[in-house]
């Protein structure tokens, strides 16, 4: 299998790293396996015989890598150049139009290739069309690292709880949200402190306002409602409220209580995002960045889920999903 | 695919209500699908054309099954009568030499019938060898309900998490003895009160040793290891630490510190199973009788499913086996 990887920040090179470090799992898969190209913002690596990942593994922009040319295409260029056989898109999310993430998908489907994404946006905007577009093809579209990232939420409905029915899904889909709500349980500071540290932290971006607002964790329930439980929403189609107007006095109250106020993203025959009180004891409560997800299902009851939502253990999923194409 | 259940207790007679239940999906998948016979102490029912699975869910024992000859041999006459391809092994769990599961299970496998077990003795004394039986006679030996019921551990790793590595199992494997430690932690009351109460629930057994001794859990870390991580363990292999010397002091001493003591189960380099404490804000602190496991991964980080480890949602376990034979 050939592959080919777009997108070249923090989890391309995380997961081409992963590659790298399970290049003798890969190979005991499918012997033929390699990265034969990497694209960027700053244009593209192709080998058809293979790139290094070993040297990819210990650079961070794509021209850093010595002993082949740099074209100066774009990502479609190098979809169109060679026999690839699976996309690997890692662009950053763009909730929006879903672009550039979209096009890439697109082009590689309508071309056969297989595609795993990282990237929400295209998901998000397209999702049914994207499906049917794989299916027509033949090809598989894999997106386990989108919602709740170690996590294999899709995985295991799809493959471990082949004979439940889904009721309702809820949960903490937004590790950044998590926590500010965390810090602002545990020490008492307000929204803008929690906020402030989150961003010096890396935990949150400067434009914080997707996560802050609910919106990052609404993509996740668009996804999570289309893949599992079969709806084709799109983002207006979920009720969406943040956490900027929680207040230190509305925590304290809760704590007091007996409860943490959580993001909480629920579906059933209704869409939400949502702060909610949650007890303190109850399995959802986690804490910091974690991401946590429930499923009720008809047979096995209440299953809870608790992991990473984002950083370098995503690529587990971006893995998996790539173990997945190749068997 | 002919199925024969052996065993028609609680969990024998909720699997064949689910089976049931889930029938137009079962016979979607092979519309040849059929519960040929049923065996339990008093005997058993067999059919080749198929019994009638509502009449079965709805009868206590098989000897209220009307219109169909009551055969008075035992399980294994049964597996040696007629065209079988999957046996339901769901008799009780023997942990000292697995029986009588352990010969219908050896003798399903020799006569490459497909097995799904709920019953832990099996497994426990002779792992190893029954899954090279599976394996030489080309047939399938599953066992998803035997740790943690209805959270699906071992397709998890198996289908979900494939490009990860397990660098430690823990968790919280046993529900009465759950139960009983979080009655101790809320109530403050003594360990002989909270076993008694649960043994009037109905969730401690009239001699609960197994489960407050540890052994119950012992036998899961066992199944764990060996199947997870290669090991070849027995039962001795595990060092084991009850709950019965806790007190009721100690459980406030770890309150007001905020932790909570829990039985842990735990696996990597060292098999243990003992009290341990558990900081309340931590994923694995689910209280009453849930289970949870936590994974750590080399990929994916720390992982934890929480879910219900017994009762009737075991059989989504065993659903889920059923239909992986299928496929």
């Amino acid at each position: 299998l050939k592959l080919a990887i777009v997108g070249f920040g923090y989890i391309g090179r995380s997961y081409v790293r992963a590659l790298n470090r399970k290049l003798d799992l890969l190979r005991s898969i499918d012997d033929g396996f390699k990265v034969v190209g990497v694209a960027d913002i700053e244009g593209y690596l192709y080998n058809a015989d293979g790139l290094d990942l070993g040297r990819l593994s210990v650079i961070t922009k794509i021209t850093e890598y010595r002993g082949e040319k740099l074209y100066g295409g774009s990502a479609i260029e190098l979809l169109e150049k060679g026999e690839i056989d699976l996309l690997v898109e890692a662009t950053p999310t763009n909730v929006k139009d879903g672009e550039p993430g979209l096009t890439h998908i697109v082009k590689a489907l309508t071309r056969g290739i297989h595609v795993v994404t990282s990237n929400k946006g295209p998901l998000v905007v397209a999702f049914r069309r994207l499906m049917e577009l794989a299916k027509a093809k033949g090809v598989k579209l894999k997106y386990e690292a989108t919602v709740a990232g170690a996590i294999p939420i899709f995985s295991l409905v799809e493959k471990c709880l082949r004979g439940d029915k889904i009721k309702r899904i809820y949960g903490i889909l937004n590790g950044t949200t998590n926590y500010i709500l965390t810090r602002m349980h545990f020490e008492g500071v307000s929204f803008q402190q929690a906020l402030k540290e989150a961003q010096e932290r890396g935990i949150a971006e400067r434009d914080p306002t997707l996560d802050v607002e609910g919106v990052d964790a609404a993509c996740k329930v668009v996804i999570l409602a289309n893949s599992l439980m079969g709806k084709d929403l799109k983002l207006n189609d979920v009720n969406v409220t943040g956490i900027t107007k929680i207040t230190p006095e509305a925590i304290t109250l809760a704590k007091r209580a007996g409860y943490a106020i959580k993001l909480i993203a629920s579906i059933d025959d209704r869409r939400t995002v949502a702060p909610k009180l949650v007890p303190l004891n109850h399995p959802l409560c986690v804490h910091g960045t974690l991401n946590a997800v429930r499923f009720e299902m008809d047979l096995a009851g209440e299953l809870t889920l608790i992991g990473r939502g984002a950083g370098e253990e995503t690529v587990s999923a971006m893995l998996n999903d790539t173990i997945d194409v190749l068997t």
